[in-house]
Formats: structure tokens, C-alpha cells, sequence
């Protein structure tokens, strides 16, 4: 096979010799032989058709290419496809990386001192030095192929529109978004797919059966963002911001649907988001009482520190998944996986998405951490399996030191915490 | 595109009224805005070929239907389509909601008394008002989406056909199922996909490689479950019922292949799912036995109401996820999931599903409850890990407690009972 | 349908009559009845246009066949295609079992005595007599459907080409290899399909987007291990293999692909294997310490015989799934799913597989191992969470016994042994 395609190419370039000197001359002698596929799809490609040649996007600078210095990220595309630009860098494909972060900054009671991570005070765009901690956590190798794969969709066209074909073809097949919207932590692949969308889809095709692009990339658009009313972690956004993107999102759906159909599929997304919240916060509080009574093992301080907090206790965004303790592990994948499933399933009508991969192992979970959360309160002499309950005294400074870090975490009021004192040293004092 | 789409239909429109004026002056105009792809599909529809309008499913008092009193469920669509209908209300689609509730009643020991759920005593057809504990402690919402989004194929034929379109070409494509016959509890669609029967179709065609409708509507039928020898839970049917059908669906094996290979094949299932009930069943009686001993975390009592059995363990068709002890989600995973995923794939001659997705599960499941079990234990002061034994009085107590309870579940007999309980008093008056 | 399949079957047989009157006369008209399937697609194929008749496959002797005593295995097919024959046993489909067998070996502290489980005394033709333990614990049924159907491909070519099609179109599409090549253990259908790799094949054709069958067997070769570097279970081979098979792989990316490009991308392949490979050794250590310190609950000589080593302990390629302690089971799903995931993933450049599936699910086995280890150690009486702390000697005795286990499986050196053990002798005079 190679062979014949070296036949082909070798007469095509006597043709581009002609049509194109420049270009033939310096680039395609070589690369024919050394990145044949690359000539290939350039060939077959809408930039070959407009003679548009490699120098256009690859510079002249054969030196500074071989180094890795001249590469053909979104700013080479954008002098060209200024549009697009413009709608993906409002999107959030355009902050992917500050995406990646700010995806698991789904938690109620999240420190907001750690915006800072991303904004300038007060400030909404991005800084450029994001730091994500599991991404600070990975061997180069996995950090590789295992985040920035996905996550240079922020500065590289290539990752939807491929390196040389370019082909429309195939950025407009729903099959271009499963090499990243997939996975345990968001199959919206899998749930398109089998849900009534995706099915009429490959049952009757695209006049039938919408796809990602139909939904999300209405009228072409790049901003892949738009009628979207939540971080990509599932945190619901303040009203404001949410409503406008609602009315969008609707003007989407009321191409095919009734307005009232529309508002009801997406008024059920938000209650069952809703839901699903209250139950992953029911978990994380668990988790905080235990460590706040040094019930967690290892408790934080055991561990190696977590690369940007240190060794104090992680349940938000910036999560671990290894060097945990076991039921910080079981609230990860509740929070990552199940609750994402659940919500996204909701919203692309799949059911098994929603109840049985979503809903239920939210609920099993549950269960699962009040279970962990029962053996490690009996390790420490606590409720009622314990074997050898402390001492009263014991038991009143430990549970003034859990109200005292509540009232640091903003669960509950300094007037609660200073009632609730004085009836623990009030129980002390009777015993 | 949608303004295109209006232009179009506008002069559509003036087509429409000179051949069918009642239609285009009642409906179209507005839907053709409101509801634009319903307009479309219809158009597309042998329905509209054959001159059937809007009025003729959804009634002409537009007061009613806006209020959702018209819906178009079964009884519209059997008017005309009666043979579908009668085929339909015989098959497990016809009875989905009760299914939904039967297909978890795979308990070998399960309380005969709840047959009343579904049956009238001693009868075999359903009663109008079943319940499913696992839907009445769902949200609407996930009720909604989660369960009855699959469960309404009882009673509307637009779950499989859609609404408007109704093609044909859609509703024999197997795509058409997997919007619900996917996901951890029963994936016939992935396990069909890459079977040699589904693999065959996705290379070779139809006329090599069978579809879910070739074996489970074979000559077009609407009952579904034609050929099928156990409850949707896999509670096999007893052998009056089993054994006809068997020979319906040899018929339809016998279409391509041997009579002994299609013998061979179902059989070769029928064993794998009393190797597989065998598992559930000694793990069931782990779970029986710990609850007597008052040692599952929480107790059935120290929880909320069971929506139908309040206070009582519940190991049968239905029981909970949530809010129940780990072990008992372990079972649940067990019993709903690996189960299913076992027989099914063995039915459906997938490797992975019978073995990796399913048998080896189901075992992996049993060791992480018999570990739980001797957590559980431990805790109590049971067995060889307790670290402080109960004195000898108590012990017997206990044992015959638990004898008690065995005896009243029909696990051992009066007289093994007897034996059993003089045996322990003995034992007690030595020490 | 059957009618009519019939009534064209009939109307071929005249012609065949005529053109094959042997076959004709001895097997078509009693198996367009018995195997319809079989005749219409053997009718379908290339050996019938070549005049390859049943006889020449299946031999004439109808009491042999009917015995199950003439089948149709490789030998049979390679009469006639002597170098896929060739090509095909010189690969891993060549061995299937005993790669069934080898594909667990992945541990590096495993016993070099069970070699002999597959090899002579240093030799490396595999022997016939390999023994699997998880097949030996299987059911005749589960061994079947669950093992042998793919593991047949050792001796069948239908296992791919099918049995009486063996149509080209089938056998070069990708679909194909997902009949086996899919689930837990090895799900490389998933990740090629949603890599850059499938999706480019499904949305813009072989031309541009690589099957399996494009780099596993290129040009057309049977041998379907040619340049693979590790054994399937991702034991790395030694270099002087491994070698050789990378630069025969990098032929195949460089049809493609920039010579940098593909070495680039193989070796971050190799590198997860490695990082990969220290995790799955760290927990195997922590099994190993809490079974010489018998905290493995329950320990080997409490369980049924395992088949080929008793009541040892296993964790390498003979480890099973049934009957084992809680711990080793969350490291048989770290082996056999998690670390082949990761590997396989990134080789497959499937960010969700490496990282998601994969690299996250390795860390979080871990630390459930850890803190399953973390129990037991606190029931044994040792660590940290003990409730009871054993008196000196006891624990000197354990940690001898400890340090004499550790030398004789090679982990410290007779040095080391000797030095440790005069340490804790000393520690145990000065209490």
C-alpha cells in the first residue's frame, strides 16, 4: 500500500511542482516520505483547494518547526478564521484548561478565598496560571495523554478540526466530541447516543435526530457555551447568568419543540440537578465531621501534602483522587462521576443516564460512606457500636472542637456556636 | 435554518389547504411555529399519505388537549392498528409498568402474600394498581425521566415509533431499543452490539446478522416476549410455562440454525442462570442470617419507612437502594445488575457479559459480602474475629432467636427446629 | 419469511443439482431445512464460486460429523492457506489459551517455577497441557460461553472469518474484533473507537482513519503480534524482544505518522507502563505483609483448594476471582481491569481510558487497599488504629516470622535478613 501511495504522490508532485513552486520545492519532496498522511489529508483538504500551502500556517523557519517553536495553534487559524475565533475563545472550549479547574468547583460551602485561583479579585476572566491540583499531582506522561489531550481544545483548532484534512465532514459528525465527551466523569457521548435524540439520529438522520453540533453549535457557532446555565462541574449559575443563557438554550429547543415542551425538559434538568446536590452535601458534611474529630484515615496531616493546600482537608475543586483516605475516595467518585451523570443524564433526556448510572450510585454511594463513616466512629470510641465509649470529659472537648471549626466554615452562626457551648460545658458540669 | 424551514412550510401550507382544508386551517398554521419538527415529521409520515390529519389522533377540542385530557396512548392508535394492540397487551411491553415491578421478584424464598401486589389471589392477570417501592421514593422528576420515560411503553406506542413520524424504517432499526434496554440492570443493546449476532449485522447486514426484532418480533409480531422462559427479573418460569415457550423460540433459532444447536445454545443459558441464582441465594441468607442476629448497620428499624413493608428487611422484588446497610447495596448491585448481566449475556451468547460483566462480579460481590459479614460479626462479638465473645447464656439466646426466625421463613422445618433448639439447650446446661 | 427463503432455496437447488451434483445430491437438501443459515451463506461465498463444496471442509463421512468428530478446524483451512496459517501461529491468536494462561503473569516478584506451568525447562515453545485456574473453577457452561468462545481462536479460523461466510467485508471490519477484544479486561474495541483514531474512521473512512486491523495487521498479515512489546497480560518484555517488535510497530506508524512522532508516542505508552506497574507492586506488597502476619480474612487454608497451588496464596497469573479475601479481590480488579486499562489506553491514545478508566480507578484501588489493610491490621492488633496492642515477644515473634517469609520470596537479600533479625532480637532485650 505504501508503495502505491508513494507512486501517486511522487506523479502528483511533478503537478504541484507546477501549480505551487514555493511549496513543492521546500516541503512535499520530504514529507511525502517522512509524514505521508500529513501530504495526504492536506491534499484532500479545503486549504489545498484555496492554495493555501504549508508555509501559510508553518512559517518558513524549517529550523525553528524541527525545534517545536512554530506551532500552529488557534492564533494561526484565527488570522484567518476571525469569527469563529471570537465565539470559541467566549466559549468554554476557549478557557479549557481554566475549564478543567473550574469544573469541580461544585461545592456549597467552598472556600471562595480559591477564586483566586483563576480571577483577579472581583474579576470574572481568567488568569492565565491556572493550577489544577490533580494535574499538579501526574507523572508528565499521564498529564499528556490523560488531561492536556482534551484540554488544549483552548489554544488548538486540531483537536475538533484535525491537523490537515480539515474536513467539514467530520467536525459536523457527533462521532469528532466523543474523544473527549466521554468517560466516567462525563459520558455525554454515551447518553446522546441512547437517548431519543441520538437514536433517531442513526434510525433516520440528521433531519430527525439532532446531534451535539445541533443543540451546541446552533447555526454554526464556535461558542459551544451558549444557553449552558452551569459550570462544567454541574454548579448551578447565580440567576442572572443563568436566565439569559435559559432563554437561549430555549430558542435552541423551539426549533423542533413547543416552547412549553422545551421549558419542562429543562425545568426537570434543574430540579433533579438540585436534588443531586443535597445529597453529594449531605456526604461532604460527613466527611468534614469525621475529619474535624481526626476520625479520617489517614487524616490529612499523615499524607503526602496535596500540591496546593498542603495538608489541610480537600472536598471541592481541587479533590484528590489518590493518597486519600477511603471515604474521601467514595465522596470523589460521587462527585465526579455520579452526580455528572445523573444532572447530564437529565438533561439529555437518557434515562438509564439519569436513574441507573446517576441517581442510584449517588444513592448506593451514600450509603456506602455512612457505612465507612459507622466503622471509623466506632474506631474512635463514638455513637453506638463503639466497644470502649471515652470519658465525659474526653467527649465534651472533642465536640467543642467540631462546633468551633463549624463556626470557621460558615455552617453554622457565631450565636448558635456560643448556645451550643454553653450547653456542652452546661452537660459537663451535671455529669 | 429555521427561517428556511418557515419558507418552506409557508408554501407547503398553501398545498395543504387545497388538499386537506379542515387540517391546514385548524392546526398547521400555528403549529407550524409552535411545534415545527412534529409538523414536519408528520408530513413525512405514511400517515399524512394516507390522509390522516391531526383531528383524526388527537380529537378536535383544542381546549382538551392543550390540558393535556387528549393524550394519544394505545387505544387511540389500536383503533386502527387492532392486531398490534391485541399482540402488544400479550407481551411484557403491554404490562411494562407491572413488569417493572415483576422483574425484580427473583427471590427464591420470597413471601408468597406479595403476589397480591400485582395478582388478584390465585390470578394471573395484573391489577391496575401496582406499586414499586423504588418508584415511590423517587422525586417526580426522576420518576419522570428515570422510570416511567421506558415505563409508559405499556400504554403508548410512540416509546418505540415516535410520535409524528412513525416510520417504519426507525422502529425495525435495533437502534430503536437501546434507548431503553441499556445500562447496568439489562444491556441487551451493548451486549447484542458485540455478539456475533451484532457484529455480523454491522458488517455483513440484516440478511447475515440478527437485529432484536429478528428473534424477538419475529414475523413482525408486537409481543415481544415470544420465546422468553423467565420474568424480566430472571425468576425462571416454572416448567408449564417454560417449556412451550421454549419451543416458540426454537422456531425462531430454527430459522437459521440446526435444531440441536439451538437446543444446545438456550440450555447452555438455562444453566448459567441456576449456577447464577444459586450465588444470590447464598448471598441472600448472609444477609437473612445477620439481620436476625440484629447486627446489619442500620437496622431495617432504625431507618426510614419502607414505602410498602415499613419496617421489614426487604430482599425481594422490592427492594431499596437507598437507605438501606452496605451489605444489602452489595446484594442489590448483585441481584439487579450482575445477575442480569449474566444470564442475559449468556442468552444473548456475549462472552464478556456472561463472564467479565457478569459471573465474575457476582463472585467478587459474594467475597465483598461475606467481608462485610465478618465485619458485621466482629462488631456483635460473633465468630472468630470478635474480640469480645458473649458469655454462653447469651449466645444460646441468640441461636435461638435466629432458629426462631428460620423456622418462620420456611428456611428449616418444625421438627429440624425442634431438634435444633433442644441441641442448644443441652449445650447450654454442660457449660 | 422462512417460506419464501425455502421456495428460492428449492429453485437454487435444481441449478446446483446441475452445477455440483455431489454436494447437491449429499448435503443441500436436507440442510436447507436443518442449517438454512448455513447453505445461504456458504452459497454467499467465495468458496462457491470456487466450487468448494461441503465435502471438502467437512469431510463425507455424515456419522462423524453427526459424532462432532470431523471439525473443522485450523488444520483443515490450512491445507489450502498456508501462510495465514503460518502467520497465525507465530502470533498470540495462535495461542490463545495458553495466552489466556500467560496474559496474568504481569507480577514482578512472581515465582520463575511456574514458567514451567506452560514452558520446558527454559524453553519457549509454549507446552499443550496449560492449566488455567480461573477455567478450572469454572462451570462446564460458564467455561464455554465465557472462556473458550474466544479463546477458541487458537484453533479456529471462524472465530473471525466465520463459519460458512468468510466474507472478506466481515473479517476486515473493525466490528469484527469487538467480539472478543471488548469488556473489563480489555476493552480495546472502546477505547480505539472513541481515540482520534475511530472516531476519524467513522466519520471520514478507512482512507483516513486506521482500523485494528490497519496496524495489528498490516499488509495483510495473520501474525497479529507483530511489534506488541509486552505480554497481553502487559508484562514488558526484555528489551532484547521488545526492541526488535518497536522498530517493527514503528514501520507500521510510519506509514502515517513522522518517525519522531511514533517513537514519541510508543514511548509514553511505555512509560505509563511502568508508573503503572510500581502501583500494582505497592499493593501486592501490602497483601503479601498481612498474609505472613495471617490477618487475610479469611486466609488460604480457610478457603476451598485453589487448583493449582492449594492453599497457597496466589496473586500472579494464576490469581483468582472467587473465594478470596476482600483485599486480593480489589487487587485482582487493579490487575486485571485497572492496569490493563490505563496501558492499553495510552498505547490507544484514549485520554478517558488512560486517565478516567484507568490511571484514577489504579489510585483509587489503592486506597481502598490501603485501608482495608488499615482494618485488618487493627483486628490483628498492630498499627496505629489497634485496640489491643500484643505484648513485645508476640510482636517479635511476628515480625521474625515476617522477616523470614520476605527473604525466602526474595524481596530482602540474606544480608538484610540476618541484620534485621539481630535488631529485633536487641529490641526485645532492652523491654
Amino acid at each position: 500500500m505504501k508503495h502505491s501511495i508513494i507512486q501517486v504522490t511522487v506523479q502528483l508532485l511533478a503537478v504541484l511542482i507546477m501549480i505551487c513552486p514555493v511549496l513543492a520545492e521546500d516541503c512535499i519532496p520530504c514529507h511525502l516520505e517522512k509524514t505521508p498522511a500529513a501530504v495526504r489529508q492536506w491534499e484532500a483538504s479545503a486549504h489545498f483547494k484555496a492554495g493555501i500551502g504549508c508555509e501559510k500556517c508553518h512559517g518558513s523557519d524549517h529550523a525553528k518547526i524541527i525545534k517545536g517553536e512554530a506551532k500552529v495553534d488557534m492564533k494561526v487559524c484565527g488570522a484567518c478564521h476571525k469569527k469563529a475565533l471570537t465565539e470559541h475563545n467566549a466559549s468554554r472550549h476557549g478557557m479549557a484548561l481554566h475549564s478543567g479547574w473550574g469544573c469541580t468547583r461544585n461545592l456549597p460551602a467552598r472556600n471562595q478565598g480559591e477564586c483566586r485561583f483563576c480571577h483577579e479579585d472581583g474579576g470574572s476572566v481568567p488568569q492565565g496560571g491556572v493550577q489544577c491540583a490533580r494535574f499538579l499531582r501526574q507523572s508528565s506522561e499521564i498529564g499528556e495523554i490523560g488531561c492536556n489531550y482534551c484540554h488544549s481544545v483552548e489554544s488548538s483548532c486540531a483537536s475538533c478540526h484535525t491537523n490537515h484534512n480539515t474536513s467539514l465532514a467530520i467536525v459536523r459528525d457527533p462521532n469528532s466530541c466523543a474523544k473527549c465527551h466521554m468517560g466516567p466523569d462525563h459520558p455525554q457521548w454515551e447518553m446522546w447516543q441512547t437517548s431519543l435524540h441520538g437514536t433517531l439520529y442513526t434510525t433516520a438522520g440528521i433531519a430527525t435526530g439532532p446531534t451535539c453540533q445541533s443543540c451546541h453549535m446552533a447555526q454554526g457557532t464556535h461558542n459551544v457555551s451558549i444557553g449552558i446555565t452551569m459550570s462544567s462541574g454541574g454548579v448551578p449559575y447565580p440567576s442572572q447568568k443563568a436566565e439569559p443563557a435559559r432563554k437561549e438554550m430555549l430558542q435552541i429547543c423551539n426549533q423542533c419543540h413547543s416552547p412549553e415542551f422545551g421549558r419542562k425538559e429543562l425545568a426537570r434538568g434543574d430540579a433533579v440537578r438540585t436534588q443531586s446536590l443535597a445529597i453529594l452535601k449531605e456526604a461532604e458534611k460527613i466527611i468534614w465531621d469525621l475529619s474535624d474529630r481526626s476520625l479520617l484515615d489517614p487524616m490529612p496531616d499523615q499524607r503526602p501534602d496535596h500540591p496546593l493546600s498542603g495538608k489541610k482537608l480537600v472536598t471541592d475543586a481541587q479533590m484528590l483522587y489518590e493518597d486519600t483516605s477511603h471515604i474521601e475516595r467514595l465522596f470523589f467518585k460521587m462527585k465526579k462521576y455520579d452526580y455528572a451523570r445523573t444532572i447530564k443524564g437529565a438533561y439529555h433526556q437518557n434515562p438509564a443516564y439519569t436513574h441507573w448510572y446517576g441517581n442510584a450510585e449517588l444513592k448506593m454511594n451514600l450509603i456506602d460512606i455512612k457505612a465507612e463513616a459507622s466503622r471509623l466512629r466506632e474506631r474512635g470510641g463514638i455513637g453506638a457500636a463503639a466497644k470502649k465509649p471515652a470519658d465525659q470529659a474526653t467527649t465534651t472537648d472533642r465536640e467543642l472542637r467540631v462546633l468551633s471549626n463549624r463556626v470557621k466554615r460558615g455552617e453554622i452562626t457565631e450565636e448558635q456556636y456560643a448556645r451550643e457551648k454553653a450547653r456542652l460545658l452546661e452537660e459537663l458540669k451535671l455529669k
